[in-house]
């Protein structure tokens, strides 16, 4: 890292890709930092991100109330507003002209790895213009899939929705047993899908079978999958990545809504909500219909409420978020530097993270997956290693207790 | 209430339809209400309700572990196992036999209308046969359709992870703006519904539109009504009952999907999870789509998570289905009696309840809806009255903030 040579000037900073229950602790705890910094003479607030950016769209976060910000932090989604869009080479042009306009000297952008891509090229342009420019970009998405970092903002707190949706469905499926399936968000990283698995503790907890993008998904190993443990319980929870495809790529869900298999159980629309569980439903209950009478199947698509629902919040993953943003602002105003912050695991027992700054450029456009030793060989679960990973990353979940009683003596 | 007359036996309790989060409050309420009696000399759990009964398939609660008890109170869904069979005479006769062979003179069953039913059926035949038995029925329901009840255990939690639900959704589209249709659990009764707007703090909070199964639900009504919320706002949240039907009471989805008016926007899966929301959302993309460029709609059907969610929990409702356990117990042993137990809400300013007993015959069967006054007078919104009606029952929601702050002056 550079040293010396701060700079004074305008911070602008931003949000972007889909929110998080966390993302606005980044927000709040970057523009804490930056207003400790005498440099820093400005802290403006692109509204929805590049596109507030492109329009001069920008509020003043120096001069709002504090006690505002705070309880904006503790708020899900993202406060500023939030945009999908990739930018051009012409609207990066327009962008870094606003940013001459008003003197804007810092950049934080928090988001994904496109939001990670948008601040490298803004920071490239600037190299080339020599205009002195600190791009900085503060992870998040409930994803996972940022790479270097060990794990993102705001996947902890979607973890943790998704691990108790499958303890409460894991316990009405005991109470009314069936095969249930539920889809989870992630297209092509399974790590969301496999915190299904956090919750369970007793050897029969569900999900009994977890599938992610990470390995092809073959039909008739899943069918039998799930005989195999329906014989055995007398019910099955499934969890489903969004982005399963078979070993060749070609998406599940496109894969049997078009060959006609699934017409016979009625018309599947391609695109649909929950398109991709009726699919998979309808196998179940043509391969096991049969075998099993009266064949309880259900599924459920998990959709939007995965990451933005209020109450359900990772305690350790809004210190991380808000933690995250600091650093951002402290690496910024070091020296001549750019990046992206990395949260790094220390080795030992007790779990514990830093904060470190890896090049844009690293962590821009390209992401990474759940890697094989989190994945069980048969494909169909997660392994210990994996709970280790994730669970100091949700923190606790609810408790919950089954009935233990004895039975009565039948009479005649 | 016939006074005096107790009588000495076995108690069997049980639960039966969909779990919720505090139907094992009334177990354990119950339960540890009966242990105070000494006329009850056991307390049988029924596996899986009327299956249990008619198996003899009981577990012992009079000497089960205390602790575990309580801690299965504090667990969402029926940790006896619960049941959706519809009794016959013959199958009531057989448990009415199995009774007999276990001297069981009180007989408690948890659930909604179905339920109650059952108990009424059980209670009509002891008094033909002279045989002394107290039948009680436990209200639950996350519908809240019962009748008599001020409001049905159950139903504060499910309110109360709808309400979250379209709070953080609403906050979600704030950042990423679109229309965003929610599909809520409740076929005849609204409430569930209805308790999506319980959230709302803001003039523009969502949902801006809210359609119960109590009202005709018009295709057209719905575009004009969405066109105008988004024309004002650029956003629009809708909360949907999944069982919206026309004047005819046909339902909405049947209609369109079998009218070929959906067809091109894509098949539509008859019984598919995510049907009726992807109906709307095409619908709502055909006639407005041309009008708002890029229009992004999106639907989710929020399905099981409604009933069972660990870790959202009304205390009100956890606390009440508690006390309707043991008023029933209380009932029971205090006469020879029968019936179900009504939360009847006091008069004044602050929320308070007490329970009472109605005649069995007056819960079964037949359901409630919600009332005129719940629902505006245009059938797209509830009321102010719905809103002081439900928001004791569920309680304190999370604190949400949106950013205030200045505007920055656009530069030239």
């Amino acid at each position: 890292m550079a040293k010396a040579k701060t700079v004074k000037g305008v911070a602008v900073i931003g949000q972007s890709g889909g929110p998080t229950c966390v993302i606005n602790q980044s927000l709040v705890g970057a523009v804490l930092e930056m207003k400790k910094h005498k440099e820093i003479t400005g802290i403006y607030g692109a509204v929805h991100g590049v596109k507030g950016m492109l329009a001069q769209d920008f509020v003043d976060l120096k001069n709002a109330d504090v006690a505002m910000l705070k309880a904006v932090a503790a708020t899900p989604s993202s406060g500023l507003g939030s945009v999908r869009k990739k930018v051009t080479a012409d609207e990066c042009r327009q962008i870094f002209e606003n940013f001459r306009k008003h003197d804007v000297r810092y950049f934080f952008y928090i988001g994904g790895n496109d939001t990670a891509e948008t601040a490298h090229i803004l920071n490239e342009m600037a190299k080339q213009e020599q205009y002195e420019l600190r791009a900085f970009h503060i992870p998040k998405t409930i994803d996972n899939d940022l790479r270097v970092t060990d794990h993102c903002p705001g996947f902890g707190s979607a973890a943790k929705f998704v691990a108790q949706a499958f303890m409460g469905d894991d316990l009405d499926n005991r109470s009314l047993p069936g095969i249930k399936i539920n889809i989870v968000m992630g297209r092509h990283a399974g790590f969301l899908t496999a915190a299904s698995a956090l919750g369970r503790t007793n050897k029969d907890d569900g999900p009994h079978l977890v599938y992610l993008p990470e390995r092809p998904f073959s039909m008739d190993q899943f069918i039998k999958d799930v005989d195999a443990v329906y014989k055995k319980l007398g019910r099955c929870i499934i969890a489903v990545s969004e982005g399963i495809a078979d070993e060749n790529g070609v998406a599940i869900l496109q894969k049997f809504a078009s060959s006609g298999e699934v017409d016979s159980h009625g018309n599947i629309q391609l695109s649909g909500t929950g398109a991709l569980g009726d699919v998979l439903a309808a196998q179940v209950k043509k391969h096991l219909g049969e075998k099993y009478k009266g064949l309880r199947v259900r599924s459920d698509t998990f959709g939007y409420l995965q990451r933005c629902y209020p109450g359900v919040l990772s305690e350790v993953d809004a210190k991380e978020a808000f933690e995250a943003g600091v650093a951002a602002v402290k690496f910024a105003t070091s020296g001549d530097v750019d990046g992206s912050v990395a949260i790094i695991r220390e080795k030992g027992k007790t779990y514990k993270v830093k904060y470190e700054r890896t090049e844009l450029k690293n962590v821009a456009k390209e992401t990474t997956h759940v890697c094989d030793k989190f994945i069980n060989k048969a494909g169909n679960d997660v392994t210990k290693a994996f709970v280790e990973y994730a669970l100091p990353l949700v923190g606790a979940l609810p408790k919950v207790a089954l009935i233990k009683a004895d039975k009565i003596k039948k009479k005649k």
